[in-house]
């Protein structure tokens, strides 16, 4: 595309055509600025088929913020709906409807609630909520799901492979295989998620976090192609950054080739002053790689390099790596503790496309319309219950116990208060006549969770990496660690208060009975 | 990202850290202007886990030439180069090197060379290769990459979901799971690979298909929650949209309410003269559902209106509706062949994100370094020899047989050709001593497939979708269907010369030797 065409498929028409179909209807209807209300949630945590997400971490929310203050229609957006024929070759959209589209058309007289970013999150609880005139909170559908569903996804990915590097840094390599200019979202993502800096430099200067890279094999075989050798290739590579200097030992042999040429580099760079930075491992055994090379590094006196792992890594690879050096080093008088923590890993095609699962099946739901400056539910009924949505205006809280720890996340009715330190009946979000009772001494701490984050137009969400990233550490504290577990993982509770789920059961009652 | 932000991260910094360090490496070895030659490949077909691909469809082109043609590292991109800084707090990048940058740092000085977009591609044959200043094709890899390999992954999902679907029209609707603006370009890989329509609004005005979609739930809730009800909601639409009439009918009870209330709405529009265009299914039991809202429509007259299916479809859920129509439909007096034709598929999330596989293993290796006016060719040694690039200056060809099947790609060197009616031995592309002869009447036809795309900053390929579809067409036609087939797919066979497959093992024991 060339940047027109990007501006244009970028815009106010990133959007579905049934938005805009189901826009103009309201407009003809005479609907199309009631206030409507629409809920973002999504249904199942992504399940990557050996290993299962116990919770997601929150992303996107800058970016769509960013998307909605300053996207409206266009000349050139009406003028290309204007030529759009339906199937008897008549207009699809009137010049009345576009000429509404002209003047009121943006995206900022929506007003979103949402969960901040970087935050823990879980199905059925709204992660966001908009409200807006009916028309615009329609077409927003789409680029609402889209700005949220997969940053979520690669944060939430981005989180468990941090978690299996147990401290270690994490570096965000996936550019090259990730979805078109998509992969520059899923590298903020994985940023908000944990991964501690990305490969992709266009986005890393965005978010203020320098990029991290050093060479390919590429550079090794140039020099092998026009009469050098790897050792030549190295040289060249410190010569140029004597302070920076990670080399990849893979292109010809790990153990006797690339190794004991970066450590005679590496002597070198030392007699000159500078200190060697380390090496980068990309195929083979690497757990055990990394073992025989922590064991020559340290022999030939560099004990503080970093060993950089990469190659297909992701929670369980990174995970299988260090169970293995836990159990092979010592046989080659290696510390696997301080093994561990002297590696980085290069996670790159695995995290940036969530392989295993790859969508986080978030939805955008109308739960309310305005009537006499209140709210009236609206329902939609489905053969299976958890696709009914929760109804009407809401709030979320997030409940938590006397030692900080985060009990359940509960969703009550817009006009309901939780009180800390009083018992709750709480409903399961869509398994009939499942209750309980939360304790009073587990509600010790109440907190809300969808809070205002674009109100007439003023975003009050803070949009930065920093914000988003204490989020996310601050929630993963808090969470139980069978939640955080990698593979079969604990439930967290969502629930009802007896309001809600009253409503909800209320409403699809009411809509059967209609069917009739 | 703001509108700044975006361009600065979709620019010339849409790369890899390591490709600028490379650069830089060059610049100061006096490399960077040397001629260097990289090959695209990719290893291995998507294995969606029950169900593996035989071919792929390869898609991207046109947005890569579209980048390679309008993207140069402008001040800005500069300006953020120069302030990065290492590890001792210097600069990362010299002024030096920054100034050949901003007068040379443009990617329309690469020649590209590449199969046409649309055609069918298998691993191992180079399916593109970049030819140009040995900085600036380094510097492109990423990009690169980034353009082809998703691309090539949703064609691919998308000419198995357009099989599966047999001759019914395919909608690609999977805009809001897709993966932020990488969903534009996952739509038009869709459109390449066998989709006919896209719901995606701004992507379909790009390329010039008209954009398709109807209403959602909400329309029907909307309705009901200001007192109306779904056949308000129907009658609403079928007033706006009489000549386009397609009814979602799964919003309360598809069989009791939603069907029933469509038929009215079609018999209302029918007396006033206009034609149903059909019914939209989008839970339960897709093929049941569709059975029995064939009973209806037909008993109620409307035998042309289609039946949109969609809800988590890919390619075997397609198959499946499919195998049971033909088994159910009879019982309720439906042919199945008839209700076949009249199915139009709405396929998402699974498409767009290519679920079950969500990356192409592509890669870009230097093959080849200019010298004297020739090439020297380049290797990098690994220890599984799948990942042995195939090197130096190279040419591909597809043979077919007297019936015009295609038999087999074959990478030769660059001043081989291979003429029809010869016998050839070739070999496999990793197995070692697996060679085979083909035979003089399986050469009936040689066709080269990687031709000039992009020559002196001129595009030579055609970037239209038209293009790319009829490529499509036609690949599928002349392949073999046991290789078409969705599951466990006929290998089709990829195979090297004797000059190719003794280059390369030349070069790996050469590079072998200088290890020890």
């Amino acid at each position: 595309m060339t940047r027109a065409e990007r501006e244009l498929a970028e815009g106010a028409l990133f959007t579905d055509q049934y938005q805009l179909s189901m826009a103009q209807l309201y407009f003809r209807e005479g609907l199309h600025e009631r206030r409507a209300k629409f809920d973002y949630t999504f249904r199942s945590y992504p399940d990557y088929g050996r290993h299962q997400a116990g919770y997601c971490v929150f992303a996107g929310l800058a970016d769509l913020l960013d998307w909605m203050t300053t996207t409206r229609f266009t000349a050139t957006d009406l003028d290309r709906l204007r030529s759009q024929r339906n199937s008897v070759d008549r207009p699809v959209f009137g010049d009345d409807f576009l000429g509404w589209l002209e003047a009121h058309g943006r995206f900022d007289t929506v007003d979103l609630a949402a969960v901040p970013e970087g935050r823990v999150v879980h199905p059925y609880a709204p992660i966001a909520t908009a409200e807006g005139p009916l028309a615009i909170a329609q077409i927003l559908e789409t680029s609402l799901l889209n700005h949220l569903n997969y940053p979520t996804l690669v944060a939430t990915k981005a989180s468990r492979v941090a978690e299996a590097a147990r401290g270690g840094a994490v570096l965000e390599f996936g550019m090259r295989r990730g979805p078109g200019t998509g992969a520059n979202a899923g590298a903020r993502a994985a940023l908000v998620g944990g991964a501690r800096f990305t490969s992709n430099v266009g986005t890393s200067h965005v978010v203020g976090v320098p990029p991290k890279g050093t060479h390919a094999h590429s550079m090794v075989q140039l020099f092998m192609a026009i009469g050098g050798g790897e050792l030549e290739a190295f040289r060249a590579y410190a010569r140029t950054y004597p302070d920076d200097c990670i080399l990849l030992v893979d292109t010809i042999d790990t153990l006797d080739s690339g190794i004991p040429n970066a450590i005679t580099v590496f002597r070198e760079l030392a007699a000159a002053g500078h200190q060697p930075r380390g090496i980068r491992l990309d195929s083979g055994d690497l757990a055990h790689l990394a073992v025989r090379a922590a064991r020559m590094l340290d022999d030939a006196g560099f004990t503080e390099t970093t060993i950089v792992v990469s190659s297909s890594l992701d929670e369980l690879a990174i995970w299988q790596i260090l169970s293995q050096i836990e159990d092979e080093a010592p046989r080659y008088g290696v510390d696997p503790d301080v093994l561990t923590r002297r590696l980085t890993y290069g996670v790159g095609t695995r995290l940036i496309t969530s392989q295993g699962h790859s969508f986080l099946d978030g939805v955008y739901k109308l739960v309310a319309v305005g009537a006499d400056g209140g709210w009236v539910p609206a329902i939609k009924v489905s053969e299976s219950r958890e696709k009914v949505p929760i109804p009407g205006d809401k709030r979320v809280w997030r409940v938590a116990d006397h030692r900080g720890s985060a009990t359940a996340d509960v969703v009550g009715s817009g006009d309901q208060a939780i009180a800390p330190g009083t018992a709750l009946r709480l409903h399961h979000p869509y398994r009939e006549s499942v209750s309980r009772v939360l304790a009073a001494e587990d509600v010790a701490d109440v907190e809300e969770l969808v809070v205002p984050a674009l109100t007439a137009g003023e975003v009050l969400a803070d949009r930065s990496l920093e914000a988003a990233r204490a989020w996310r550490n601050l929630d993963l504290e808090r969470l139980d660690p069978g939640v955080r577990r990698l593979v079969n993982p604990h439930t967290y509770h969502v629930s009802l208060t007896d309001e809600v789920k009253l409503l909800q059961d209320e409403l699809v009652e009411a809509a059967l009975r209609s069917a009739t």
